[in-house]
């Protein structure tokens, strides 16, 4: 099995090679890295006042604080010419850190599409890991002047539930076979996962302003999107087209549906892309056939859109959480591959 | 005023060249930046299992979930050498965002030190930005399985306390004469302030525990703490002194009491930084008094501590955040020259 593993990898980084248009494919053991800029900025957040941020003694109870701002952290290369920035968008229970150095100490998705010479900015949602949320609901029914149910609709994702959320087998503790998720370093995995607070958001999620902020600023970006961030893209274009260059939408939790207002996807190229074991998944295989037929919906309203499985370029056995499986630089290669072929610079 | 800002400003930059012995001070405007390898990574964190994991059906409410990990992003230069790394480690109310880019724009520490040759560690405190807090106990309320008493002693500080605390001036809005902090980007800065979870976690806080196994784990590393995180890394070495190579404590919310054990520090080269308008501040000044008496008691036990104050340096005007100050690069030269002269490489 091992073995076969390691054929099927050295197959798909083949691939990944031949699919890319301009450029090599970065390979896993790379040399320095040369960076023009790096930083980190806020985009978005609205100042509020409270009377319940603290019952400390140390702390006030009453005055302003600043919410719904997204954190951004961004490198940008030394070569980096005129290609488009791409911006890095996780998905539930997670953080930016979806996206960086993989559990078993590979190298992120951040750096190879900086080393393809492609600014990247990978964000935290509002309300999720460096991005602020109000503890004003929690200090207000701790300190008994408001009732429990007033209280945020916070929620944690249990590692067994999450395994199969993710992919890694049926149930948990069964896996797919050839199923590419490093699981020996799982553990490292599951300390990526934070408390969510999605259902505490109003609607649409601040993220999405924030994101169409970003765009903008950034004159030009390919939003890539995973799971439960995976309709964002879409619900930015719908706010306004302006800035976005591309929408990757990784295994969405919902596209937008086929009967909706497909004009804001005309000219846009899009990409639905999905790994592996996903019509074996009650919770999936839903999804994966209404993407398809928004992909269909879009394409007839002028989108250039289209939906990959990974299966169908040389990547079987991806999990949900592709971009930190052991065929994740290959799959990346291919990606970024894809993106230089279809966003025009 | 301002022009006396910009002669300050000046006037400290040059002193700071003046105070490094090894390698030019770096200056704000930068050329590429070279990087050997950077990434992510977790450490410690423990497994628990809850029943209290979530109120939605889409979400199981029982299963194990990752806590008391901490989050630590690093960057290591293509120049590094021999040289030790440091580990930033931020304050109350805030996440390791403090490090990086300024709310005005300009580099932070965390690529400053990569641009003087030293690896950089930058941490969230556990239950803390990318670091998982626990949710349980606001779901186990919400679902009225128990009291609002349960729940943690959450607390997000208001702006308006803030500025008091960070030393932007005596009350809000009033600005000491000279202070630093460049208030024309306070709102960017107010962003970076999250709901802090200290006062939840169980003590020791769960970072101290990981920044000993941190800095074994790097074979030597100078710990640089901020205010509410200023005594850790003295709490480390208590623990254990290895792979602690030396401790700068920046305006520390407190210091070890002076008739505690002083042993741990024997041999240690130890800084105690503070910023301007220290005196003045009636949450400060009893502090800096209690730093001074332990800095004393610390070296007759042997170690090799100091007590600075920037303004004896030739960096007046610093405020609380003061690696963020108009001044922080030139600051922070002096910091890594100071760091390049007494800890043994």
């Amino acid at each position: 099995m091992a073995r076969l593993t390691a054929i099927l990898g050295v197959f798909a980084l083949s691939l990944a090679g031949c699919a890319s248009t301009s450029g090599p494919a970065i390979p896993d053991d790379t040399g320095p890295l040369v960076i023009s800029k790096q930083g980190s900025f806020f985009v978005g957040g609205r100042d509020i006042h409270s009377n319940d941020l603290s019952l400390l003694p140390a702390y006030a109870p009453s005055g302003t604080i600043t919410v719904d701002q997204m954190y951004v952290r961004y490198q940008i290369p030394a070569d980096a010419g005129k290609k488009k920035p791409v911006v890095f968008i996780h998905g539930c229970c997670l953080t930016g850190k979806t996206w960086e150095e993989t559990p078993d100490g590979r190298m992120g998705w951040d750096e190879l599409f900086v080393r393809r010479g492609r600014p990247t900015y990978v964000i935290d949602q509002t309300a999720r890991g460096r991005s602020a949320a109000d503890p004003s609901g929690i200090v207000r029914v701790k300190g008994e002047r408001a009732a429990a149910s007033a209280l945020p609709q916070v929620f944690g994702a249990a590692q067994e539930g999450a395994w199969t959320i993710f992919r890694f087998g049926p149930e948990y503790p069964k896996v797919y076979p050839g199923m590419q998720f490093p699981l020996e370093a799982q553990a490292e995995f599951w300390k990526q996962m934070v408390p969510d607070w999605l259902n505490a958001q109003p609607t649409p999620n601040p993220t999405v302003p924030a994101l169409s902020q970003l765009a903008q600023k950034l004159n030009g970006a390919v939003l890539v999107s995973h799971s439960q961030s995976g309709i964002y893209p879409f619900q930015t274009a719908t706010l306004s087209t302006r800035g976005i260059a591309g929408i990757v939408s990784i295994e969405p939790g919902a596209c937008p549906a086929p009967t909706s207002d497909m004009r804001p996807y005309a000219g846009l190229p899009i990409l639905v892309l999905w790994g592996d074991y996903v019509e074996l998944s009650p919770r999936w295989a839903p999804r994966l056939k209404l993407c398809r037929e928004f992909v269909e919906a879009a394409n007839r309203a002028g989108a250039r859109a289209e939906m990959v499985m990974l299966n169908d370029v040389g990547f079987p056995g991806a999990s949900h959480m592709l971009m930190q499986d052991r065929h994740s630089i290959a799959i990346g290669n291919w990606l970024a591959g894809w993106i230089e072929r279809k966003v025009p610079q």
